[in-house]
């Protein structure tokens, strides 16, 4: 019996982990919650899986979720400080970090130090601090298992395969619902169209990623840290139909892809299950259904958030942890509807500018940075919106 | 220094393994070169790679080879004793078996008996004799790296995954120069048209056999044998690109696959590099220039083969070794302009319904059902030779 905390647990992907719960009853059981605003959500979670601890974003989800008066769990702190206390709940043997954004950053390192194994779905995580936590995972001799679709297929490709075999990993991206489109067919679009992504249903924040292309650069960004490999042997390759998930290029040239039906649960269960495999309860994936696969080349024009995530990774130290939070704050405003969408990109780009580059060594370092960089995007943010 | 020996090495595998062999001079070395007729070329490869011991089919050949008076050289016995003696010699580490045909059973038998690796590039040995060189490559610890593209494609997908963790395997197929024409549209095609591949160049034998599906029916039975998975789990799907070379399907439902540009070298590198992984001189796969890949399910009403080898395979025991042989005769037949295309299939099938098939326990056995097969398949050749 496996021992799962979840950090995120009524998101999108929290509540696919738990249906892979219920499909390995007999094999995975549910030691910890921590989720956000959604208490009516929590307290069935509570009712259904009976963990020994929880936490929630804020002090007021905490009262509601206490007027709900869910018995024999413990409420831990909430914020920053409950997704610790979860993510180090004494019994947890694998913490899915599932929260979206950098809340879980802390968590995430308290987990290792306590020799968790970590199922990652959170990608800002890595973006933010990959130096360090794959420092610390390297230190505890624990297990970082990428859930994101494509780098848990590069996990299954390279199926122990070491970085001495391999030439070059090939992320594919769904070019997201504008592909196709020209910079200036984008002017006006609205955070309704963006939040229509094609083949993936996801959370509001990783749409809109997946619409400005921004999702590909922050993979870039994690597969570098993941597989240790240099920003020119990651190769970015539109494939509309979502069916590879993605492939690693060996030495010889030989290309190695993991391809699937396009839901979450699958990727989620085997960073749950590994290194064993276990049957899912999904059907096959048809590839005569899906009757063709097209490759196109992202256009860096129309979508320049990949380029900036590159460029970021290439200066490395501090700048990812800029083009991050100032991303946060854009895709915030977008959704709330205060700015357009190539504004995302314009404030990103911006902040970036704004900033140079330093070594960014410490969690309290990296924070200072991310601050900095969120207020200088608000306020960037307000000049455009006064525009809009 | 790994030391080679190729048996076939005038075909086309045997050259592409020469090409490999110029490019890692350093790591390989040619011990052992046996030949079909082309006594030419086979003095020019006993000049460059100077091996120990060469052999050819028939004596008539062996004496050609003499009047070029080759130095240095051991001319073995001809025929089926020279492929035993150049595969048994004793310095070889690895002996490519890449010659067409059921010649080199007797000679990968006792290869493996001598311990040696056995890369193998021809299909028939395992169809005719699979159970017998898996036991006797069990019992000796020899590993059987297959060369054929869809089989060494899946022996990088698997990449030490055992049969437990694999639902299925799915051989691609291109669908050969034929793809998309009905029964009827076959009835005149000649044999010029049936050796106009569209994706690989190979001998003729198997280009013919890529033309009737045969070819996709003996891999079937061929990963049977090297991959320990029954007829209901080796699916058939067909992809006119060839970039895809095949896939697994594991217990989770998710798809590794291996691609590639189309380029026997590769799988022959494989095979000679193996566990490890060299460099190849090739261009990369360029997935955006192939554009678009397609899969479609094989149409066995116009290419009956394909049903053929998996009614042989599920029957076992003698079947396959009769198919096989039909198979030999009819496209020997077709080559030579005396049957038409779809007399093969009907030849193969008519001679599988006469035998009734019984336990092959030894070669023996095996080498009379074949023989067998063979008469019976001339004699139908001959009857429907008239009426063609």
């Amino acid at each position: 019996m496996k021992r799962i905390a979840i950090l995120g647990s009524t998101g999108s992907i929290g509540k696919s982990a738990l249906s892979v719960v219920d499909a390995h009853a007999d094999k995975l059981s549910v030691v910890g919650l921590a989720a956000g605003e959604n208490d009516e959500l929590l307290a069935e979670q509570i009712a259904k899986y009976r963990p020994a601890i929880v936490s929630m974003a804020s002090g007021a989800a905490v009262d509601r979720l206490k007027q709900n008066g869910p018995a024999g769990v413990r409420i831990a702190a909430n914020g920053r400080d409950g997704l610790v206390d979860v993510a180090t709940a004494a019994d947890a043997d694998i913490v899915l970090c599932a929260s979206s954004g950098t809340e879980a950053l802390e968590a995430v390192l308290a987990a290792i130090e306590h020799g968790k194994t970590i199922a990652l779905a959170n990608k800002e995580v890595l973006v933010m601090a990959g130096g360090m936590v794959m420092d610390a995972a390297r230190r505890h001799g624990v297990a970082i298992l990428p859930v994101d679709s494509e780098h848990n297929a590069i996990h299954q490709c390279l199926h122990g395969r070491t970085g001495a075999e391999v030439r070059r990993l090939i992320l594919t991206a769904s070019g997201g619902p504008f592909r196709g489109r020209s910079a200036s067919e984008l002017q006006g679009v609205t955070a309704e169209e963006a939040l229509r992504h094609p083949t993936w249903r996801m959370g509001r924040k990783i749409t809109i990623d997946s619409a400005t292309l921004m999702n590909k650069g922050l993979e870039v960004i994690e597969a570098h840290w993941l597989f240790g490999v240099r920003a020119d042997q990651i190769d970015v390759v539109v494939h509309p139909q979502s069916v590879v998930h993605s492939m690693v290029e060996l030495t010889d040239g030989s290309v190695i892809a993991q391809l699937g039906v396009t839901d979450m649960r699958l990727p989620i269960q085997y960073a749950f299950s590994y290194p064993e495999r276990w049957a899912a309860p999904l059907p096959s994936l048809d590839l005569v259904r899906a009757g063709r696969l097209d490759f196109d080349v992202p256009d860096t024009k129309a979508f320049p958030c990949l380029a900036l995530a590159y460029r970021a990774l290439e200066a490395e130290r501090s700048l990812p942890v800029v083009m991050n939070a100032a991303n946060e704050v854009a895709v915030a405003k977008f959704l709330e509807g205060r700015i357009g969408f190539p504004a995302i990109a314009q404030l990103i780009e911006q902040t970036m500018a704004a900033h140079t580059p330093a070594e960014v060594a410490t969690l309290a370092e990296v924070r200072a940075v991310d601050a900095w960089a969120r207020d200088y995007a608000v306020e960037l943010a307000r000049e455009v919106e006064l525009k809009v």
